[in-house]
């Protein structure tokens, strides 16, 4: 391998936000400004799209202030984009490096941004151009090889644990059937955080439906109405990529219906169209009166004053490892191993291809999910319970002694 | 006033839950402890229903930790109720009250607490038995009278701020327009919240609309638009309860021109139909692509884990304060009067007649609405701004310096 060039870096955050992408920039920003040969760092604002217009701010300008407070508050400080360039964007990235003698490029984000920083990386070596392209990992889908967990995935698991324990103690209060609709379209890692903060025998989620397993309505609501004559209420998560038993996703089969239907104003690939759906199949079946639903939506990715601080700390070393691995290697994504589990949970962070992270997706691993389809197995519990940091206690007086 | 009678005492918790109401039941249980001539605490489950079943726990037999954790976790560890006592329900309260020598009732809950707490008061005082009645606030809409603002606002107002801070910063990342449904049936004080976290001139939430003031769908459409353009994105934030100009309701005209679809399988008074139709005016009306929705539902008042301290406090003072009133008067509840602004924010509680409470409902005052019904005022952040026990700030990179 070569020295490390004397050059410009320049660094993005791609698709969906998260609560520690901010952390991994600032990784990224710390990092290099201990190594002379890294000249600018740019931010590259909206990703792709901020390197193609040259809209680059000065990374090495913002204060210490900014910097630590960026990496404690959610979202992509750098705007992001949803653009998937294909190879003549690739080569329009491409030129603006060459222009800028940019030759260090962090890419924070999923697959498609994995595969992006391997298409130019592969264009930059046909050219004779020396690059050296890293993808750091994020999602709240958690959905990445090779990588243990993402980077985000953390956070967003103690939210919507937070969420449902919340919401179990409410479902508690008033009793009834609720149904929460939990992100992730292919994967069920997140749903399966909801279960996290359970710390009685009847706590809920009572009933979880992943993207990985299709149920049918029939057996969707037959479950629910054994939870509800068991315990007089019932609260279901469910991933809003839920399948039926032919693995097409319920949201699908709700918007095809719909098409038939003349009016056309009322949106169905909405992110109330799942819930409402879904409520309205257990009210008709169960004749059950008090059912209700809600949709978490962006507030799992985004809401500000939550962190986890396990997946704030790895985040940033995500962001840190990419740079010092750029000094002597060529290309890579930076991955988690896990090092410790439960309460001496630790990791290591070590590089893997480029091409072993784009594009392609993991799912819930087999023994992750309980044999009906319908939960999670003690192993998800001690895979994911670490990465939210710990989740708080909760109280509810039904089981005292009567007076 | 005679002497406080030797008897035993009820509390229970009634209405929707909220971030603080088990906080006031605290206030109650250690209050209750520190005076000999209450003799049982019995904690009512499931608000009035548990009193007609007697189904009473021991409140004076749960340990320190229990009430502490308690204090600080969301929901009703009571359990609450829906139900609205009559006459007949009240006579059957009263029965039991005199079966157990039951002669201090402590009810937490909105203006149907309070009215009920008042019949109840009435009808002991017709038949002679001596009882004190005192109902303890909580709601998270803000709309009970006399108090200045009632315990459950400042935690729920917190979350809606956090939220929309995450959701202005996701929405900058990736452009766009997001509309947020916030809790609020009556009254606009929560809506009104998602603009306390706003720090720089062009954060969201951009426009706001409330229950009090109706907007047209054209309005609102052109409301949007004119942000959109300046802008290139825009949040807002409606209440549930948004009205059209005639003062109904847009979830009763959704609902109602749904009705005459005969598929009727489509649940449109749950949770998402007011975002998603809205959804759909914007998209159909501007023909932006990007155009999203949440609705906030139950993670308002039941999330674990994130409470506004100056309102945890007040709502335990308020528990306290009622069990102190009730050694030396007959009947009423419990208000907060505002005795400091700003940073040296301060509050003390006072007592008001029960009927002054009982069944009416405040809306939000003319000088918290800005003069074109889509934002609030200063005054308006003024108020509120203290209940939340202060935000955390937020960070986005792209006013910085271009290289």
């Amino acid at each position: 391998m070569a020295d490390a060039p004397k050059a410009n870096a320049v660094v993005g955050q791609s698709g969906g936000p998260t609560g520690v992408i901010n952390a991994s920039l600032a990784g990224v920003i710390e990092e290099v400004s201990k190594h002379p040969e890294i000249q600018n760092l740019y931010g590259s604002m909206h990703a792709v799209e901020g390197i193609v217009k040259e809209d680059f701010i000065d990374l090495k300008d913002i204060s210490i202030a900014v910097m630590e407070g960026m990496a404690s508050c959610p979202s992509a400080a750098l705007g992001s984009s949803r653009d998937k360039p294909d190879k003549e964007y690739c080569t329009k990235i491409l030129d603006v490096f060459k222009k800028r003698n940019i030759r260090y490029f962090y890419y924070i984000g999923g697959n498609d941004s994995a595969d992006t920083a391997h298409i130019v990386n592969v264009m930059a070596a046909e050219s004779g151009y020396e690059l050296r392209a890293f993808h750091i990992p994020k999602t709240i889908d958690n959905d990445l090889l090779v990588t243990d967990h993402c980077p985000g995935y953390g956070t967003a698991a103690k939210f919507v644990a937070c969420a449902v324990m919340g919401d179990d103690l409410d479902n508690r209060a008033l009793p009834g059937v609720k149904i929460d609709v939990i992100m992730g379209r292919h994967a069920g890692f997140l749903a399966g955080a909801t279960t996290l903060g359970k710390q009685r025998d009847d706590d809920g989620p009572h009933l979880i439906y992943f993207p990985e397993k299709g149920v049918s309505m029939e057996n969707f609501v037959g479950d629910i109405e054994a939870v509800y004559k068991k315990l007089g209420r019932c609260v279901v998560a469910v991933s809003e990529g839920m399948t039926d038993t032919d693995g097409t996703p319920w949201v699908k089969k709700i918007a095809k219906t719909k098409e038939t239907d003349a009016h056309g104003n009322i949106q169905l690939s909405g992110s109330g169209a799942l819930a409402d759906f879904l409520t309205a199949q257990v009210k008709s079946h169960l004749k059950i009166k008090r059912v209700r639903s809600d949709t978490f939506g962006y507030l799992q990715r985004s809401f500000v004053g939550f962190q986890s601080q396990i997946d704030v700390d790895e985040a940033r070393r995500c962001g840190r490892k990419a740079v010092k691995l750029s000094l002597t290697e060529q290309s890579g994504s930076v991955a988690i191993k896990r090092t410790g589990e439960g309460e001496d949970y630790t990791s290591e962070l070590f590089c893997t291809e480029l091409r072993n992270v784009a594009e392609k997706s993991k799912s819930m691993p087999e023994e992750f999910i309980n044999k009906d389809s319908n939960g999670v197995t003690n192993a998800f519990l001690k895979y994911a319970m670490p990465l939210t940091g710990g989740l708080p206690k909760t109280y509810f007086l039904g089981h005292q002694k009567r007076l």
